[in-house]
């Protein structure tokens, strides 16, 4: 098993939680006293970080987000990673798909430059675009199976008799044999299919975003879990239901109180 | 029609070309007499662009192969699309996809910050993935279709009977309605297929990387054309192939001699 997905189960335990949080963070959503700082964003990263960091087991900064503010943005992620300083492992989510020459250099972005602990990757184009991702074997690898938004119905629930998602969790639990590396992205706002994705993929680890600001259920959670109290089964993700909870100089107060609910709501590992 | 399908046709005819290169700019591979310079990516691409730039109708650089490079590699690239300067539209390869709130931000990123003209986008997370690219009306998109890699067996060209690339090029039309902004990324390693998707895409335009070093044929580029003259129909992509060709300090000869048996290979736009 992948030393990222064993990290994050021992994290799980120690913290009695299977919750992440998404630092997607918005310049125009801070609070008012940060936004002079001289990098606002990573200042608000610490301050969230601070207040929540023995109530997680990972966090998920989702590249998008910094990438929209340039090198300065890039900067504050790179610099955002340091400060958590394997603390807790880090989700970059980042959703990479491209053929294998240079799915390799997104890997090496991901792994060497920013220094992730596990990726979020797209299965648009196959293997040889996950396979780069799964050459680093201490790194965890999760898959875009079946996600939270709308656009889901577009391709991923089609045909309905043997819909995409479905072929991606069988594939992806065939291309992680032997090497224990590989997870599933699945969206918490679809909890029939949640259960069918389990029984497909075997143990595989689940990211389930959707929960909070989307409007996905805890159902979604029970559905997903694996019997074993030692494998890493599920890992929830929160993003601006709980990072922009406050919004005054005392936001952390509101940020550690939504990430301790969304903690007794979810539930510990399995073995509690 | 997006204007900016209008400018890389008008470009096209200009340059009598419907030739792309792509920047994908792998440090290990520059001639030996750039690694010393203080932005070797930048000069490599300065040198490329100078050598060719009136022989294609656009760039695309990877972004995966700047952000391999860290910040210096961002801002390369960066400053490799200010040089350009608009003489010929840029393509940014990022192939992102996110839900909507997300998306907005690698739109964002792409076009407000790099300065592209164009990107390619996957579409596994679907509509609301694509729309927030949509809003800058004056924007080119690429959507995945059918990828020119040995991984593209894995989910878009199954189930046989109605494949997913299909589905693909029949929503992409359908989303394109009344806009005229997006196109195909189709695969020039798949012959038969290619005509098949012209048959269901109407006139967009579509993108075919796969041509050289991934050993496509030419016989795709006719199965791709559109019969009116005045339509973007189709550009061919080439990366390595020619920004490679050469290796000594005259590197840029042996770029532009690749690059123009390339494109009189392709042929120019079919009014020609």
């Amino acid at each position: 098993m992948s030393s990222c997905w064993e990290r994050m189960a021992e994290v799980s335990r120690a913290h009695k939680s299977r919750i992440c949080i998404g630092l997607d963070v918005d310049l125009e959503k801070l609070p008012g006293h940060l936004r002079s700082k001289p990098d606002p964003i990573y200042s608000f990263n610490c301050a969230v970080i601070e207040a929540t960091v023995d109530l997680v087991c990972c966090y998920k900064p989702n590249m998008a987000f910094y990438e929209a503010e340039g090198l300065s943005g890039l900067q504050a992620l790179a610099r955002t990673v340091d400060y958590i300083n394997g603390r807790v492992p880090v989700i970059l989510d980042s959703k990479r798909g491209d053929i294998g020459n240079t799915a390799k250099k997104y890997a090496r972005a991901a792994f060497e430059w920013l220094g992730a602990d596990a990726v979020t990757v797209n299965p648009y184009l196959g293997l040889d675009s996950v396979a780069p991702f799964m050459e680093y074997r201490d790194k965890g690898i999760f898959v875009l199976c079946l996600t939270s938004n709308q656009g889901s119905e577009d391709f991923q629930l089609l045909p309905e008799e043997a819909p995409l998602y479905e072929r991606v969790a069988r594939k992806v639990l065939q291309w992680d044999k032997d090497k224990g590396c590989l997870g599933l992205v699945v969206g918490a706002t679809h909890p029939s299919e949640v259960g069918r994705i389990r029984a497909i993929a075997g143990e595989l680890p689940f990211l389930l975003p959707g929960i909070g600001a989307q409007g996905g259920g805890i159902n979604c959670v029970t559905a997903a879990e694996v019997p074993q109290p030692d494998k890493l089964g599920v890992v929830v993700n929160a993003s601006r239901s709980v990072i922009y909870a406050g919004a005054g100089k005392d936001f952390t107060v509101s940020v550690r109180a939504a990430a301790e609910e969304l903690r007794r709501l979810v539930g510990g590992p399995v073995s509690d």
